[in-house]
């Protein structure tokens, strides 16, 4: 086991690996087209395991990340952001080198898209199904119709298809409530989809995304491809949400102990907001809580500490909150492995995973773009 | 004016030049030794600024942080966070080449700490006053005592005194209550001080350090040190607070306009949780906020816009709402300035600062280490 004598990001690729195995066999068995959001892992390497499972398709959700990823060779990729006028140079750029899939919301940003590409893109009109984030309403067929028609009229622009992130699917802590939002998010595409087809557009994909509904459902009727990202690595999130279990979390941030009050059955350890980001989770039991927590076991973690949680990050300290029957059993000088709450968000603030091995994995942050 | 095709960090140099200046100078009026906390800027360039203005002790968060200093020609180093033993192949290197200044709150670490430095050190007794994160109970007078015995006796370490970091003004919402909480602080870290006495340690310093505290008040009697950081951006917690004016706000995160709702009176711009952190401030007007919003003026941003604010973050997108008469302003492809809620949590997201002139400043994590 490498030693962590600071606060480290630590991948199990076993269990990564695994994870992108049982979702890339999932939709082949659904027959959907399978196109991984590559924002949770930010790493070439991990992209090179869906790419060796035969995954052609990817989704990123920034130019700069396109173009890191292009730069190893992925050449159908979707950004799942509206598109920013202001970075049609990196844009241009990028559509000469891969398909390229782009969305909208409204028809403003067509005509400097068009003039501004060296080679023909895909366009998803973002549809909002209740999320509230981006979006036209899926209600709203005019507004669809309308970027619909001047997209079409512009021949280096080809309509792909309707796309959501139903990330309400976030806030259902049962079965039945994932489940009913689900439904409701795909019941409301497949609307969408026939307003359009009856103002003539044929042929249009649907497009979603959500890890909780990719992980736990089946039902993806009229779907045509799913882009989740979380799952590779999973995270308290997820685990609180009953959508993986604790095998399946792929990655931690090891972080030594500095301090043990036992008086108030405190640790504190060297690993802040800027190793784990802010992200919270409002548990029931617990409350506000921004990680769970794990001892090291063999080369790698081993299962969550009951009743055990970090409650307060400062910019460098984590305060973890457990039992009498832990407390006794840490001390200064151990080190403790956290869950993030939200692995996206904390992958992001690193240069590199280390692997239990101790192999060095780089992210996009590293530079080595 | 630089142009912002991405969010960028755009820093107001003559702002936080002249909060420099104007700290420096209270420091120096109250008769303070003044030790900034350099974990909220993390760049060499604005640490000059400092030494240009005489300033020859500072303070970091992290042995890492006391690394790139140091090597920019700092010799006085306060690590304010409790010593690492996992750390001591780094502090022994440090060690050896500036005045370090370490944080202990118990006497285990003072062995393997007197065993693994090159050259003496400065230990400060962390003291906690009531913020309940780390330290000593400060009415523990046998615990603080039993620190001191154990580090005198070990000639390489030198007991310089006591350090608290009272982060409950933060929680302090008018003038009234962060006096009380200051005064009930330095009454605490006295008393202390008078324990350790009786118990036959003379000379120690008392060293505090928050930022709505050195900016607001003046009574600073039987203080040695202070250690401020966050004042040299401020940011919204320190405008909420009422410790700072928006003159004072030296740091903002530029980000494009992707989409606007005018139906629901909201915005969204590429900027999101990886570009602004995900602290939040929770202010009785508007609820849950990430950030307050303000127009391009002049190279930098104008006064904050009335009623407005980012009111969710995803990782890329920033959610911001806004009045019916705002909202015809706005277009996409327009730029907005994001004021942060904690600068130090923002910065470190970065790499760099963009001046108002264009001039790239690096911060810790370009790697210029």
């Amino acid at each position: 086991m490498p030693t962590y004598a600071k606060p480290t990001l630590v991948l199990d690729e076993r269990r990564a690996r695994r994870n992108i195995v049982r979702m890339t066999e999932k939709a082949a068995r659904l027959g959907l087209r399978f196109r991984p959001h590559f924002k949770t892992h930010q790493s070439r390497r991990i992209g090179r395991i869906f790419r060796d499972l035969g995954v052609g398709a990817i989704t990123v959700s920034s130019v700069d990340m396109a173009a890191y990823f292009a730069a190893d060779g992925w050449r159908d990729i979707l950004i799942a952001f509206p598109v920013n006028v202001l970075e049609m140079a990196d844009i241009r750029r990028l559509s000469a080198r891969c398909r390229l899939g782009l969305l909208v919301e409204s028809p403003d940003p067509l005509a400097a898209l068009a003039n501004g590409i060296a080679a023909p893109v895909d366009v998803w009109i973002k549809v909002d199904i209740g999320a509230n984030r981006t979006g036209v309403d899926w209600n709203d067929g005019e507004a669809m119709a309308r970027i619909g028609e001047e997209t079409v009229r512009r021949p280096k622009l080809r309509l792909r298809g309707l796309l959501t992130h139903n990330g309400r699917t976030y806030g259902a802590r049962t079965l039945p409530a994932l489940e009913r939002s689900h439904a409701d998010s795909l019941r409301k595409m497949r609307r969408a989809r026939r307003r359009l087809e009856a103002a003539g557009f044929a042929g249009l994909e649907i497009s979603v995304g959500d890890t909780p509904s990719c992980l736990r459902l089946e039902d993806f009727a009229a779907v045509d491809e799913i882009r989740p990202g979380n799952f590779v690595l999973c995270d308290v999130m997820q685990l609180e949400l009953g959508t993986c279990r604790e095998a399946d979390v792929a990655a931690a941030v090891a972080c030594p102990v500095v301090a043990v009050h036992a008086d108030r059955l405190e640790v504190v350890v060297y690993g802040g907001a800027i190793h784990l980001s802010k992200e919270d989770f409002v548990s029931k039991r617990d409350g506000r809580i921004y990680g769970r927590v794990c001892r090291p076991r063999g080369a790698g973690w081993g299962p969550v500490l009951p009743d055990t949680a970090v409650c307060a990050l400062s910019q460098e300290h984590g305060v973890v909150r457990t039992t009498a029957a832990e407390i006794g059993r840490i001390r200064p000088g151990d080190v403790l492995f956290v869950l993030p709450v939200h692995s996206c968000l904390t992958v992001n603030l690193w240069e590199k995973y280390i692997g239990l091995d101790g192999t060095k994995i780089p992210t996009i942050r590293s530079g080595s773009c």
